[in-house]
């Protein structure tokens, strides 16, 4: 099947959605397994649903179905909580991996929580833990032998700007530090080789390109050699080796179900279960092509009929995940004026204008019907019309 | 209206369910509340959602909801990852507390979890830090000036053995303690008086009594006088200040948001906020009345009629809650039969078969029922019968 397959989402009406990358929309089929959770399953079984629903071994299932779209082997993810606590998940287990470094690194273009988390764990620690960020482009020349952990966002929320993944994991391992990447713009946008880059960690969310919807469980990963290893400080019974056995010593599960903290979230998971059939029989390829045609039209339908936008991405598809990024003085009035007219995007302060490209649910005639819009909403300042105005009851 | 309200549950036929402090049943309006939040809101709304469908609030909305049944203030519960995270996050905002003292103290009869996720932590911190834990009815006397924390769960998991909350609460303050309150088998089950006991943390989970569903997200109290001073360690980005200003530093919002970590599971919680309703006009006192009726009826009959089981819960009713164990050599199998015959409890190794008493759908005829059919299971070894081993597999 060739893309896009807007006939798998149920969208509504008069909308054009170009925030796939903040919240995907919702695959047809998912409302009736969510259904069928809560009525025959949790309904009809009760507390069996764990065994007979299969509800416990649901993390690692649905693990290694995403497992398959990031370049991961089977039994190396595993799904549960959110993505900031799989980030301190990672950085504590690899700071405990280098105990004689204090350092973890990472650029101030990361999403903010990434950095919250780091700077929460650095003030559990020893004083002498530090967070040091440097701007993206300084990255690779940062890593030296202070640094105990790496920790990038391999695609910018803001920018889109992407970093290299496989020669920041070389530079890091060079300097004997340890590697995590967060995937929350890659994993369902991207070609991701997580096993070829050889990096110790990865963590990503399941609500954006993977349309698990609100609040969908994040994922894991740990590299394989490592498995077995790793000291997973947020140590939940589910993690350990046999939480039926009440043991009163934590003793970590000998598989990728280490990584797991406390009951899953199981109307969530059964969610996002379903809404991965949407990618049957696609390849990350076809996705990622598909994503800079889109994108590269949106570019030069923009700049050639929205002047007053600069664009704030990288002009080389090369250097961009999914999404593109323009700058502009009334960002936030007319991203709210285009989401009136049913062109959703984003707006991130202070002043980006975010436009994902999903290519599952998008094709060419999209992008142009949206820039229809930008330009018409942008020539005409809707924002400071009064009947719009009125309207909005800004005064 | 009294009790029992069997008529707002959805129950399987031929069920007697003895397990709602394991997994609460499915409550009418359940199904529809998150149909309606996966196809109207989240199909409907997309990334709109957020503000239009009130998710962004509902964390702090159903924490106020759960604060009233808890003896709790509104503005002082949130809702949120999984009762082991907030644990964590509680241990680690009390130690901060505490940073000339060294000891986690807790019971061996804990939810071996709990004890999990401090030996997490204790490793995450400086050599020095230790959870120490010592027998139920030793804790008042361990509690000394080396202890930063005090960790109990009001009620133990396996036993139902009470804790006294206001004495230890004071034990725990006179010795200069932070307390925390694990409430996992106390709300919706007793009256709690939280802000009367004056401890500073209590967490619990919501899909036992609470009958949030499978994973549903866990709660976590701070003491009024706190909110705006402690440190949440697990620093995500939702319990920022201004989560959409996307400051690079930490800044912790100024109410109990701040206890938040991350994108919170919408259909989870709406699974949640949608069960609450059935306890709408009971007060916490009635149930735990009938709860307490209905366990003294259930050990009176069963150690009439089921001699060979051996009661493990404290024999009366104000130190224990609201379930009721027994330990029986071949708990297991028995248990299975049980469950078998339409009598759902659950088997805690190495030997208890635990029955809770949830009087919002049972009632006395129930009780009567299900010793009815433990009496013909044990009199009968049904477990050992060639035609129900035949039946499970068993050779």
């Amino acid at each position: 099947m060739t893309l896009p397959r807007k006939h798998l989402f149920e969208m509504p009406e008069g909308v054009i959605y170009l925030d796939g990358n903040s919240l995907g929309p919702l695959p047809k089929g998912v409302a009736a397994a969510v259904q069928q959770a809560v009525t025959a399953e949790w309904g009809g079984e009760l507390i069996r649903g764990w065994n007979k629903s299969g509800w416990m071994a649901q993390p690692a299932r649905v693990g290694n179905r995403i497992a398959g779209m990031i370049g991961a082997p089977v039994g190396s993810v595993v799904m549960g909580d959110t993505l900031s606590i799989k980030v301190f998940q990672a950085l504590s287990a690899g700071l405990a991996m280098r105990p004689e470094r204090r350092v973890i690194l990472s650029d101030t273009g990361n999403f903010p929580s990434d950095l919250y988390m780091a700077e929460g764990l650095v003030r559990l620690k020893d004083a002498g833990f530090e967070l040091r960020t440097v701007p993206h482009e300084e990255v690779m020349a940062a890593i030296d032998e202070s640094v105990a952990v790496v920790m990038l966002t391999q695609v910018g929320y803001s920018t889109g700007k992407m970093h290299d993944m496989a020669a920041v994991t070389a530079q890091a391992h060079a300097a004997g530090a340890v590697m995590l990447w967060d995937l929350a713009h890659s994993a369902g946008a991207l070609e991701v080789d997580l096993a070829g880059s050889n990096c110790e960690f990865a963590v990503g969310c399941t609500y954006k390109y993977l349309n698990g919807g609100p609040g969908a469980p994040a994922f894991i990963y740990v590299r394989a050699d490592l498995i077995d290893k790793v000291e997973p400080s947020l140590a939940g019974w589910l993690g350990h080796d046999a939480p039926f056995a009440f043991d009163l010593n934590y003793r970590p599960a000998r598989s990728i179900d280490r990584m797991r903290v406390g009951t899953p979230p199981v109307l969530q998971m059964t969610a996002l279960e379903a809404a991965l059939s949407v990618w049957d029989g696609i390849t990350m390829a076809e996705v990622r092509a598909a994503s800079l045609r889109l994108s590269e039209l949106f570019i030069r339908e923009v700049e050639a009929r929205c002047p007053a936008l600069t664009l704030n991405s990288p002009r080389e598809g090369a250097q961009r995940g999914s999404q593109v990024a323009f700058t502009y003085q009334h960002g936030y009035a007319a991203m709210q004026a285009l989401i009136d007219r049913g062109v959703i995007g984003d707006f991130r302060a202070p002043n980006v204008m975010r436009f994902g490209f999903t290519p599952l649910f998008l094709d060419e005639a999209d992008v142009i019907a949206a820039v229809d819009v930008m330009a018409d909403v942008l020539d005409n300042r809707l924002w400071d019309k009064p009947e719009y105005k009125a309207a909005k009851g800004v005064t």
